[in-house]
């Protein structure tokens, strides 16, 4: 589907200059730019980086100048804010990229138990179980499983194969990628007798509004307690939250990230991408682990920490430093050993002349 | 569904003291108690965690001496093990969470030359494929895939979405959680001519009794020869095993450990969450390794490993406090330089002297 | 199935030796031996290897002297090339493994916008979502979900429940393993007011040809622009690429590699496994990453690294070294700290006593 320059700024409410036909079928960045679609500017300071632009239309701050510019961009459209702009678009061109689901498939088996909302959109070959409750405007993608008795708040967005256990209470606004898996049984054994016995775990996940989930992440119920993901928070792909834990709000929790059982969090704390963190610790809040970081104690307030295991970042880095250094240190310490073996040699030799005398 | 302090006492036996009539509908443990549940106190040496419960009802050790509690429990049950009773009551008040298949569902895909067991239950939307054999009283939930010739013994349970390709052969009592994928190809390519070729595998994954999987792992097929998990072995959820490893029994593998091809493990080996092994590493029987580890090398029996690369626990442990003093040894380094450089110069300066005398 | 020596003889166009009627119903390796298999040598310089086997019928490359063995393997059949024969005959043994779909499911669900190609397959239960556009002789498993507009190849394979997300665009001969999801929204959000606000993801991912992916993997969509995976690149199990990486063409990335946003990489690079690498960083082509390597910076050309933060591997060696020495090291230290005191108060008291002189 194409649109015309003068289409677009009248949809954008932006100012156009330039040719009015000239015409683009889809939007691209300033650095990969190509004839036929339509690109933005940020900031006006950023405006060298239109000299090398392909695109046929440029959306542009307003007042940006640019009449230093050498190159041969003929059409652009002022607008307020071209981030906004550009985002608009591009849900316009890429719509066709989105699923339409309407209702419940006819496919779709949703036991008669489930109580589901208004407006709840279910895909094909999704399976509803019996006493689920679905809030309104839920869209249940092609293939998610839901365990039964489990509920969902209001426009939650399951993508398709997602698997929910038993039990787990989703809040307002989820969004949970495709293949991740909320609710297995966590991972505890008793060893008697040579061998390791399950322990049932009975505990659900509840999962507060809000919160993203990336795909194929797995997050295990609780024991007899809850794990819990508080408002807000952000996870990425694979990554893995064992039972009982209790993740704070708006933490951000990076890809691969691994958290052994019954660790706490505090709100806002951030864990880069394959952090891994020890049963029972708890992060204080505001706290922040760089990528890799192995966490094996608790995590004061407001901690920036990295490496395994972790210390904090500045004290880490000093230590870094000095382990690049540290064969040469060797070096010098075994020629400091030397010299000293030979100046307390001088000396004795010396003493035992005087005593000679 | 409520029930009474009475017929809590009379389920489980116990000798109730309090109210009767108190009822409650859920469980919670002392920590995180609510009133309307019921809570346990597992060792009586602990009787002080009672204090601050808000649990209508808690189970107690027989003989427990509540007598100096200042906190206003009423109701309490004596019972022989608090901690078997309170999973008794899980099982009854969370039963809820639990499929109910039966039988084969209707939308199940069977192929005709399946052979499937005694009491075996398929759930929606499942597929089985030409050649497989189900041993008696499986259970497969939903959307879960066998490809041709995969053979499962008596009484497995595979959760919903979990994949397994052909000819993989599971043990009895196997539990495979959802998203988990048993049997794909190993990841082997020959590189000729500037690119690589795909090496096909042909061997399977075995999977001995008593194996638990968890969700979204995945183990691979071997070459030509099997990749095989022996009994009583449990792993975690996003872990992988790579092709033609050879994994003993009763081992352990935490959250996202990485096991390359041909790795061989003795028996009641345990690894920690992250950790990686590179590929034909044989790790001695009974040995550990510490999350994070990072295992380049053979591992003797009872080794208890840790860092990356490996080294032994308590040798790993020195290492790590050294380092942590080692910006501040490079300053004493140069200083004992500065040192030594000034004493060398007083002795020269003194033969220098007296030569010159 | 079993085939006779004869048979296979003549199938593989060998010259037989020993017992014509000797049969065997399938494969084996030399040091994972059975009665009643076949097995093979590859390379005649290992004649030895052939002492132990069980195998009933073995391999051999043409002209093996087998004259010194003492064992007692009667029956062998002499090919150009054991390797690729026994591959040949893997195929024959273990051809009941695979899936024989043919046409399309009358289960799976094609949208009737969706354009398919000459000689495809779709198992039960997928599907094929509106726009999509499936290239010849594909082979889409059941339960895998193609999100409106995906673009498939000929010759594609996708296995059970993968998941493709909307306007993703895949090459020919593409392999994607099950669970693997590819498009799920890039990991971004803005924050404001306290709270992290999701930013729409619009790109798409781009695999091109020859590019395999393991099971579980997740590949995320571009922002704006497109993650792109170039031709024959092979990626295993469990690997995270997050939204608008650019991975260059014959690159291999091991299980549970993780790489951040925006990350480009040259040509035939490896990652081992569980490398991870920060977001915006350039990865120079033929470059090496060791296992469980971690990158927070640009890797130039050629380039061999290891550790965390990563170094060249012969400087991260020698650091791994220095580092065992290192409590050693601190002892040594201590030691030349009380001999330089010692030889300065010496040298002091000498000095006081000649001026005392």
């Amino acid at each position: 589907m194409r649109l015309t320059a003068a289409e677009i700024a009248e949809f954008l409410s932006g100012t156009l200059h330039g040719d009015a036909n000239a015409s683009v079928d889809d939007v691209c960045s300033l650095s990969q730019s190509h004839e036929g679609k339509i690109s933005f500017l940020s900031d006006s300071r950023n405006v060298k980086e239109l000299e090398q632009t392909a695109a046929s239309i440029v959306l542009l701050p307003e007042q940006c100048d640019i009449s230093g510019l050498t190159s041969n961009i003929k059409t652009f459209i002022e607008v307020a804010d071209p981030k906004s702009a550009i985002f608009e678009l591009l849900a316009w061109f890429r719509e066709h990229h989105n699923f339409h689901l309407s209702g419940i498939d006819p496919t779709a088996i949703v036991d008669e138990t489930a109580v589901i909302g208004q407006g709840v959109t279910v895909g094909p070959y999704a399976r509803i179980a019996a006493g689920c409750k679905i809030g309104d405007n839920c869209e249940i993608h092609g293939g998610v499983s839901l365990a039964p008795s489990v509920v969902l708040g209001n426009n939650v967005i399951l993508h398709p194969n997602t698997v929910i256990y038993g039990g787990c209470q989703i809040g307002e606004r989820v969004i949970i990628h495709a293949g991740a898996v909320i609710g297995a049984d966590g991972f505890g054994y008793e060893f008697t007798q040579g061998t390791y016995h399950k322990i049932q775990h009975y505990g659900v996940v509840v999962i507060e509004d809000d919160v993203e989930i990336g795909a194929c992440t797995t997050i295990d119920r609780g024991m007899i307690d809850n794990t819990i993901i508080h408002r807000g928070t952000k996870i990425d792909n694979l990554v893995m939250v064992a039972h009982n834990c209790d993740i704070g709000p708006n933490n951000i929790l990076v890809s691969q990230v691994g958290f052994a059982g019954s660790i706490t969090t505090g709100e806002n704390c951030r864990f880069g991408g394959h952090v891994g963190i020890a049963d029972h610790v708890n992060v204080g809040k505001n706290s922040s682990l760089i990528a890799k970081a192995g966490v094996f104690r608790d995590i004061p307030e407001g901690a920036v920490m990295g490496g395994a295991p972790a210390l904090p970042i500045d004290e880490q880095k000093r230590i870094w430093m000095a382990q690049m250094k540290l064969p040469e240190m060797r070096q010098t310490v075994r020629k400091l050993q030397k010299q000293v073996t030979a100046i307390e040699k001088q000396i004795s030799n010396k003493q035992e002349q005087k005593k000679a005398a």
